[in-house]
């Protein structure tokens, strides 16, 4: 049998093997939002054994046991290292058309140079094998970021998270490794860790929060603290579900007010408070020149049996209703209005958004930011084979994708960072199937440069060219 | 003109063919979700010419030939069979690129044997070619069963219906045949027609309904009876608008008082009892280790005037809107919080749901059962080439297609089990594009393996398989 | 490098090549729905530079340019003809992958036989030649209907423009030009606009209007002068939002009232009336044997910031939630129901409603109407090569490709008719693919018919055919 991850593996045509390994393959990674664990970089860590890098902090697989039956205690349970990783390798045949399938072949391949599919057969021998490896000081969190070629990584980090790490990690490693800003404990207001999260920030920021003012105020002085670690991005969730209604200041502080004396805010009032501090935060965001990603439409909820067991954020997420585009448009247009729009990235989890999320790109728009609306990569659920095919396709179609920021994994694991190459693979197939099929001109270097731009270029001129003022703006 | 339903229709490459004549074609059929007339089967019934066996009962073809602007009486009013029939030829041209196309063709030529695509040139000379071969015991509605290789048929039934067809029809052809429940009747609080249906359930289960209670007891005792019949399937319509808001059984018995004392409940109130009602019916069947099928997102009131005209059930029903993500989770997840999840078959209406409802598959899972959430197989409009792949894929990229417990045709047309091998074609020309582009590895056992599961040996194993009870569960 | 725009450009098999050349292309163009500027083409225009008839009243070019970073004033500001070209010059390279990059390609080459792409080197050349061509008579506005060879326009209009202009059009170009009513003013009981357009509908109609019924009288007066211009379409506006709920004439009068005496109406007050108002002017056009085209989905309000600079129309409008299915049926009983329900068209803004929409082709019809509901063209933003592959494609499977009424720009630039080329070739390679991938059999005269039908003969039937009035119906 040939080797399914070949040196053309999803090139099917000249022109994109071509554009692939002329001008994509060798490309740094930036990966701009990811949920890498710091301070395993910042230690030097080392991994014990396949499941500690693979299998443990990789819910898709998880997800793929549970759904191919295996007990919950042979995934994220008591089990040993060895036992789940043997578990994956039940599973990981069944996953044939899935994702993870190509996924796992790829980390395989790229890190360990191991050409055979995992099975329940060669599972012994793989696990020696890669453990052998793993032991070595070329195998550790730092080296594996080494091997992926990564220039930039901007993590997911919530407002009381150490950012030490992020620099003792660039030290160690000579990358750069700087923090974003996940702002959703901040506006967590019916969540029952509320109260314990402040009380955090008020010993951290050594402040007294009696009223929204105060609150500002602290949040503001953290926020300080990620701009020096180097943040250049913040990111909310806005779970499916999510709509946004403007109000005052003065009502946005008598519901702040209301929380913090206990009082439980009923769903329209939290809509309003959390609309208020969404706005005002992504002012602040704006004012230091951040881009701001929303991550639209997860259902977080789903089964209690599983979120009791395997955590909050356990895998087993499903994806939402179709975003309220009407409240998106809302927020975005609020912002404008008060000179503090962001540059912004829109992610949903569902595809049904895919064309109004894509047409968005065109709503807003400023002088000399090319691309100032992003429509984010396939993400999470969709952010497979043709999950990526169509996001690129859609966004073609109804936006512009030479101006698209590109890939980001949004991972927890070491090995996912071969989706840059799956990303990068599958754009240059598609550039290459639109001009072998008379789609497009075979123009090489309208076409490098479009490669160029999308798999790096444009991430790094993006986050740097500066949002202005419009005070008074004529035409 | 080469035949147009040739041995390799369909199939489109090489590994698709293989696997198609190698292991497809010859599995025998389960069909676990359908509308076929039982007692015509019990009965020995042949039929007296082709209209009454393909375009009388065939519901598309209605809807093909109103489209086409044939006056409704030439369609289900009082014209003759064959004034029927020769409206049909007249159409069917017309649709072309249309299932209904390939579905027809499929129909004359397995069990016919007819090459030539109908048209009104040939119309007269196929009516007497059919009906001649109708008149032979071969082709009687048992016979007919037979020539399609049927396992097993798992028809849908209302509580009140007579199930001892099921089991003459099974002495008869000597095939399974067994009844599901469709529970639609149980719900139907809103309809003038469910005080008539409670009087007959009265008088059926020789009880006498004064309250909730009452009214659960009567219908375990009919429970039962499906039970004694083999019924293994409960089937529920959760039309466009449906969403969910569990009560406590207080609220729920009062509710069903105020019906039963002839009030009309308001919408939240028929929300709030339906919700109720239904989960405690899905603890019954899980009980009985029945399976819940839910078909979600139909519009079925549309024009009054053809429901006038032709009944509640014909062909003009449309897709609804997109499915409440919140509310199908929250059913489920109260469900398995009773430890009382049975196994779900979820089916969407609208194809914008394909994600959501593929992704809902790894939420909910179950030790020892694989896929027990089920995507269910491209339903009613969506049962054609391009909606059949679609399911597929959706199915592949954000599920598992290997736990997919396959095709059912929910078809009331005896020649509608043609859509088992169009099904299979297009699932072996899937696997074999994906091969032969690179995006599988051509390992011809897991393939064959994956095959024979999906279109036989998943929905055999899958129902037989037995859920279980979690109880102070640790892993 | 091969001719970008040659002969085959599109058509990627031999079928869809032979239908394209021998059947589609020498059709003549019916332009349903437009919004051309008709006094250019009443009073002989000739345009003075290629930015004035190509870019300046092109939104989606504008789109382009804003997304590129092109300040506001170089778009629609204060920036010389020229400029504003250079400026979309720029950019045009950029939009490689979208269907700009297509349609610029055609227009320039159709109509001024220019071979090569625009980028900023050659832009200045092009400019030249354009420009000089552009001088000589045949590139009128007129010239340039009949190089495209249409054979009939119907404009898009205010119940209160002058319809002279249409006349005049028709005997200066030989083309049938007609007017078609855009309905919208008559509804927009919410804008403030309303009391001004109230007010010179007063004076037009010589009416003292006081009331709801002194409203329709002035209405039906200019009914019967857009009937008199030849008038066959009306169109209405549902935009994202759009919901029904009927009520009765003295509700609608009362809640009329209420507005005419300055009172705001509640956002379900706007609901009532209009859902009144859309009924009765519903059952006026069908009276009069027209077609009603209802665009359903556009989030028109985005960035008020471009509204402001940009003005109401500017091509930063976005693609809106999914329709509200149910209310559509509603409508469409509704009408039904009152044997008022006239020829429908539905085109739908955001593509996850395609599939619903199509379904609804096959839930109201009528005696000797083929396809009374029409599933309209790809539109706006969903007007690109895989935008119409789509619609074809779902139209097809949930509904009837034959009886489809084809293409229409739905544009206000005299070049945008290359569109109507765009379809076809994408029609033609469509079936063609089908054809060769054995989805249908190689009918040429079937396939010729299908073609001829879509691209000319049916929209000449479809308006024509005239709707009737079933009383006491029986079948």
């Amino acid at each position: 049998m040939r080797i399914f991850i070949h040196d053309d593996f999803l090139l099917r045509n000249e022109t994109g093997q071509r554009l692939y390994h002329e001008i994509a393959k060798e490309l740094p990674l930036i990966d701009f939002h990811n949920h890498i664990n710091v301070s395993q970089l910042a230690r030097g860590y080392s991994f014990e054994n396949l499941a500690q890098l693979g299998v443990i902090p990789d819910q898709y697989k998880h997800r793929a046991m549970r759904v191919g039956g295996i007990p919950e205690a042979g995934i994220t349970g008591k089990a040993s290292d060895k036992e789940k990783f043997l578990n994956w390798a039940t599973i990981y045949p069944k996953t044939l058309g899935s994702p993870l399938f190509h996924w796992n072949a790829l980390e395989l391949k790229r890190i360990f140079d191991i050409d055979e599919l995992l099975n329940p057969g060669n599972a012994e021998k793989i696990w020696s094998q890669v453990n052998e490896q793993l032991a070595g000081n070329a195998f550790s969190a730092v080296g594996l970021l080494k091997k992926w070629n990564i220039e930039w990584l901007s993590t997911s980090d919530d407002l009381l998270d150490d950012l030490e790490v992020h620099l003792q990690a660039t030290t160690r490693s000579g990358i750069k490794i700087t923090p974003s800003l996940r702002g959703d404990s901040i506006l967590a207001f019916e969540s029952d860790h509320f109260d314990r999260w402040l009380e955090k920030l008020t010993v951290a920021t050594d402040a007294s929060i009696k009223n929204l003012n105060d609150y500002l105020k602290a949040l503001r002085s953290k926020l300080t603290v990620f701009q020096e670690a180097g943040c250049q991005f913040a990111d909310h969730a806005l779970d499916a579900g999510f709509t946004f209604r403007m109000v005052s200041e003065e009502k946005a502080s008598s519901l702040f007010q209301k929380r913090l004396a206990g009082g439980r805010l009923m769903p329209s009032e939290l809509t309003e408070l959390k609309s208020w501090m969404l706005v005002h935060l992504a002012g602040e965001y704006n004012e230091r020149q951040w881009a701001l990603q929303l991550h639209v439409g997860a259902q977080r909820h789903t089964s209690s049996r599983l979120r009791r067991l395997a955590g909050g954020a356990g895998g087993y997420a499903a994806i939402g209703q179709a975003a309220d585009i009407h409240s998106l448009v809302q927020l975005l247009d609020n912002l404008e209005q008060q000179n503090s729009l962001p540059k912004i990235v829109l992610y949903t989890l569902n595809p049904t958004d895919n064309e109004a999320f894509a047409s968005l790109t065109g709503s807003f728009a400023e002088d000399g930011v090319a691309g100032k609306i992003q429509f984010g990569p396939a993400w999470w659920y969709n952010d497979h084979y043709e999950g990526i095919r169509n996001h690129l396709q859609t966004l073609s179609n109804y936006g512009f994708l030479c101006h698209f920021i590109g890939m980001t994994t949004d991972s927890r694991s070491l090995l996912s960072f071969s989706r840059h190459e799956y990303f990068r693979r599958i754009l240059c197939d598609l550039l290459g199937e639109w001009v072998e099929s008379g789609l497009l001109p075979p123009d090489d270097e309208l076409l490098a440069e479009t490669v160029r731009a999308v798999c790096y270029g444009n991430i790094k001129n993006w986050i740097t060219t500066k949002n202005k003022i419009h005070i008074n703006e004529t035409i």
